[in-house]
């Protein structure tokens, strides 16, 4: 088994605590480790670590190195979103195996239960083994309209036990109305973005849907292995068009597609409010998730985090998200978390590109 | 004449801004020179500069003399309340000149119209020359429980064309309901702490009401100008009983006591929430009070204040002070001011003196 970790996500939902430099995935916000090293965590079960690839943003090889252990690091150049990522990673794995099932997940996700996860991981290889592209979907809780979503069809088979079930449609992030039926009619699951497939299955759908991306993968195919590599990606990479793997390639295959039921707790830490609803556990008897320490007078469901040692005292505040970091700190209602990265735009306008 | 700007203020109302060591006098929150720098300014047009006597906790020096100027700096070893503070200066002022009138005030105060301060000032003191105890006393404008309120008589005599008034009674903090019949009856006025006397006038009245602090006075006295002086200080002075001038001797004195009305805009800046109602010249189209640059999205009528230079971003927030200081950072209420003062003691109380 292999698996590609896609950790090219950026800096501005949780800023001022994430930066362009230093995307969310690297951020201890769910635990005492980053989201990057917990991703690695929960498939070390499956994956043997030399098998396991991250694809990262040049600007992120130091970082992603430290953190990364023996798995190897793929760089991209820049950003090109997740067909030719995954792309990159598939035409490496290829040369090793290309009928072992590749676990490809993003590196900035929230899991409760990873053994949950590894158990459904498990049984989607199997699937994938058998040719097909299967996909987690996740049971919604919310008519979520920040998503996009798959339509399943009815079960066919099963797979160590697991029920896997046809996938009819990948659907784009529905209007609120349509997300209100999505959740009501119960055929809908939310698009995790969390693959398997082997080498073979999505090198071929590549091949067919993603010409273009085709042809630059085979020309850094070629270096692999030699001192042209480093090169070859320089010169391909920056001209690849961008396009995710969902538009690519999942709405369009006639290939076979399948979906398990991602039921082991699952979120993509969209925003601070999305990882103040999470640590609930975490809670102080006022409802402050304090991530780091305050000093509360009256204060009532806050979450603070801090990446300095300076005192943080919070008087009479209710619902806010305070975030202090060594050059940048925020005051923000938690609802108005969708509009935190306004700071950085607003920020990289003004020229303050240090603080975007 | 002579002035004693008594600069023995603590450090509680505007942490994390002040500090023990840092209190509120030596902070530029009303313009941007300190409190202390302005008490100066505002006294430079009536008296000459060496005839000026900033009296200062011994944790303060540095920086007073740093910002005096040619005003001399008396220390005092401990605080021990305005009537020690008072006497000490009197006694260095009687060696000069004991029947000049001598401007006492707090040196952490503000006030909005400099040149009718001069002008009650300057009639205070004619006032003062002819042997009484002057204050300068501010109209209510809120029936405030916070502050001592003085009973003026009926008019007795004008000083420079300007009303003087028989004070007939000193009273204490009274409760709301005293504090509103107060402002309806329209004869009492706040006790701005601000007295002109003679050093004469006032060493007789410390002789006869406080007999113990006479005789350390006395002590000090026979040193000044000796190398013995400052090993006298700090051998008596932790010995004095704390006393307010107000309670020592102006609510027991049988001397002739008046008050000027002082209409030149006047704030004692106890807290936050006063401080920005103080400023609301300097408010920006939503109201919000940004005496340090912030960056705000929907952020309404906050007030914030930093002395470093990080960023300072606001979302959607309201009411709100915001302090931003090289180790302690407060979100609070604006409403809530008033408790500000808690940190520094519950922070004192965690052995945290740094930060009390």
């Amino acid at each position: 088994m292999h698996a590609i970790v896609m950790a090219g996500g950026s800096g501005t939902r949780f800023w001022p605590a994430s930066r362009e430099r230093m995307p969310k995935q690297f951020l201890k916000i769910t635990s005492d480790r980053t989201l990057f090293e917990e991703t690695l965590d929960r498939i070390k079960p499956l994956v043997a670590d030399d098998r396991v690839y991250a694809v990262v943003n040049r600007l992120h090889e130091e970082t992603t190195r430290r953190l990364a252990g023996s798995a190897r690091v793929l760089i991209e150049p820049v950003g090109k979103n997740t067909a030719p990522c995954i792309g990159l990673a598939a035409i490496h794995i290829a040369r090793e195996d290309e009928n072992s099932p590749i676990i490809v997940l993003p590196a900035d996700h929230f899991i409760a239960d990873s053994d949950r996860f590894a158990l459904k991981l498990r049984a989607a290889c199997e699937a994938a083994k058998r040719g097909a592209i299967v996909t987690l979907g996740i049971p919604p809780t919310r008519p979520e309209t920040g998503y996009g979503y798959i339509e399943r069809g009815d079960e066919t088979e099963k797979a160590m036990g697991e029920e896997v079930f046809e996938v009819r449609k990948f659907v784009e992030k529905p209007d609120l109305e349509t997300a209100v039926e999505y959740l009501r009619g119960g055929r809908h699951l939310w698009n995790s973005g969390i693959f398997i497939f082997t080498a073979k299955t999505i090198l071929a759908e590549i091949r067919y849907h993603l010409p273009d991306l085709r042809e630059g993968l085979e020309e850094i195919g070629e270096a692999i292995g030699s001192d042209n590599y480093a090169e070859a990606v320089e010169r391909v990479y920056p001209r690849l068009k961008s396009v995710s793997i969902d538009y690519g390639v999942m709405e369009k295959t006639s290939a076979r597609v399948q979906v398990l039921r991602g039921d082991f707790g699952w979120s993509d830490v969209g925003s601070w409010e999305a990882l103040y609803e999470l640590r609930s556990d975490r809670y102080d008897e006022s409802e402050n998730l304090l991530l780091s320490e305050a000093m509360t007078i009256d204060a009532k469901g806050n979450l603070v985090y801090s990446t300095t040692d300076r005192a943080i005292a919070l008087l009479g505040v209710e619902g806010l998200v305070i975030v202090d970091t060594p050059d940048a700190v925020m005051i923000a209602r938690k609802e108005r978390s969708q509009d935190v990265k306004k700071f950085p735009e607003k920020f990289k306008a003004a020229s303050r590109l240090e603080l975007s």
